[in-house]
């Protein structure tokens, strides 16, 4: 096991990392939040609870309360969080109430944010069943839902008490969803860490055949980069927005193809693809870094088709979240292992980067 | 006009007490947030608006947008929160956004809390216009909504980044609303401030009828308590506590009256009735102190009657927000402008407080 330490202004707290967490994981959140509360809820997804709830509750001398959330992105709505806050109620929670989140990146955005808001705010403790989660989103407290007009409109920072990602657990997820998980480090490798491109690019076929100690590796290198960029910026508002490599136009095709064709790591695959593009035009990256770039991405492809007018993907661009007074932000890499915040991406260029990576994602 | 701090650990802002602000309230806010952003939001209700809306609007060089929030608790909800936050999405608001809540305590902690959440937080001005709002609920950063099951039990802690309170808004109030926001002032006198009390003894007629001297001395009294309490307790987890004198049976009563017959100050008058009674029973006030105090009250009301049964109000006090861990916290005054919290109110004497409020409140 690894252990990252995440340090932001409002909290300090670690990640552990490693096999076999789960079995002791009530001893191991007792040892950073103290005793446990007379209320402990567990927020979770059936296909989830039904593969590893008993090792889950195994370890707790009282099961924590188990609370649903159906799979999908359309569950992960304003109507399920006001649903879920009257069950914790009813359940009888209160302000010392404890929170799990033991799931996907959709588990963990909604049970932060139940816990951000219930009661004014109750500690959660997250724990990542997905590769996605565990080296992205479960780290550094973003939290919230989708409206219907777009992804992760509503929301708060709220940094988790600790963060457990048991890589054992990442045996029953299925293959497409590790693919997509692992475009996270492909970015975090782009914009941060040279030797993970490097180490991705040569040890493909162990990282995708689930070798613990490849995946480790690229789980842990992932998580320092994330730990490293949330601690100096933990609000979003310079350093850590290049985390957004691939987002922009990533968020776009998603919400283009109302969160029903794509993964959210696919999504981001092609967006980072429309990224490279813009990048290798303006030069930030050479053309032998973008081709070399381009073909770590697809290692882990292949990634569904879109069917996709290009205009429709531009127009979506307009939604984004990282756009301030009408400006659209775009994260470009600068060389291999840093990249930067380009706020001038003119429609034509956008145009060009999209009709390239619709060209590459052609049924 | 006065100009009040309040200084937590997570921000520090000013409380601007006076007449005629509102006029001049655009430069006012510039001064606080530096340059106006592209989206200026206002929330509010229509009948605040149809009264203040053009006096509002004519400092700023483009009208702010307005959004309109129903009167009443039953639209402080989270399906309302859904439907301004895609409100405000429609109309072009991102990160740089502005909020400013312009209301009673309803349109404060509502437009704070969409502060809040919108793209993971936007800052917000208060501007209350209700007695109620510009003593108390506009200043501590206390933001949220109900849900079926009760009051304020989902919201943020979330600073304004300044309060605006124009006393002169106040000669619209219906005199109901104003004696019911007088209640927070009482309170505010009985557990912090002995000479506040002894001033709304002496001046209670010009009080209620609204002379300007009186009422700018009474609210910069109360927000001066207030923001004394949350500067040195920010999130409730110790001294600010006191301020819910009046609360654990105010909460019941609302909730047993389906928040359809009392005003939340009037319900607070009920409730303080109730802690004073056991606070004399223990000894924490002598029954002369008993005596004036409830006297106080009285000065300020009528208070509409309750026809309730004494099990239905007990039972309501359980849910509310305040119990950690089953615990039922109980804020007594101790003496004249000092109060503690309990937390081992028998059964015994919760029934007897309540009985004898009842008994008082009877039609």
């Amino acid at each position: 096991m690894q252990t990252i330490r995440v340090d932001t202004p409002t909290a300090k707290y670690d990640v552990f990392a490693g096999s076999g967490l789960l079995q002791s994981l009530a001893p191991r959140i007792q040892r950073v939040v103290g005793r446990l509360p007379r209320r402990v809820f567990v927020l979770t997804s059936e296909p989830i609870w039904a593969l590893w709830g008993q090792v889950f509750s195994s370890s707790f001398a009282e099961p924590p309360i188990a609370l649903f959330l159906p799979p999908g992105e359309k569950h992960k709505t304003m109507a399920s969080v006001d649903r879920l806050l009257r069950e914790m109620l009813r359940a009888g929670g209160d302000r010392g109430s404890l929170m799990i989140a033991f799931g996907g990146g959709i588990v963990g955005d909604v049970g932060g944010f139940l816990a951000a808001i219930f009661m004014r705010g109750i500690p959660y403790v997250q724990v990542p069943t997905t590769f996605l989660a565990q080296v992205d989103s479960s780290v550094g407290g973003k939290t919230g839902v989708n409206l219907h007009e777009g992804k992760n409109l509503v929301g708060s920072f709220h940094q988790p008490r600790a963060v457990f990602a048991d890589i054992a657990v990442l045996g029953t997820l299925p293959v497409r969803e590790l693919k997509a998980g692992l475009m996270e480090s492909v970015k975090a490798g782009i914009i941060r860490d040279r030797s993970l491109v490097r180490y991705m690019e040569e040890n493909a076929s162990s990282i995708i055949g689930r070798d613990a100690r490849a995946l480790e590796k690229v789980i842990v290198a992932s998580i320092r980069m994330k730990a490293e960029v949330v601690s100096r910026d933990e609000r979003e508002s310079g350093l850590r927005m290049i985390l957004n490599l691939g987002h922009t136009v990533g968020h776009a095709i998603e919400q283009a193809t109302a969160y029903k064709v794509l993964l959210h790591g696919e999504a981001v695959a092609w967006g980072m693809i429309a990224a490279l593009y813009i990048a290798r035009t303006r030069g930030t990256i050479t053309a032998a870094q973008h081709q070399r770039l381009e073909r770590l991405i697809h290692l882990y492809g292949p990634f569904p088709a879109l069917k996709l007018r290009p205009a429709k993907v531009i127009a979506a661009t307009g939604a984004d979240k990282k756009n301030i007074g009408g400006v659209r932000r775009f994260v470009l890499p600068v060389g291999i292992g840093d990249a930067g915040v380009v706020e001038d991406v003119s429609p034509a260029e956008l145009e060009a980067a999209v009709r390239y990576m619709l060209e590459q994602a052609k049924p």
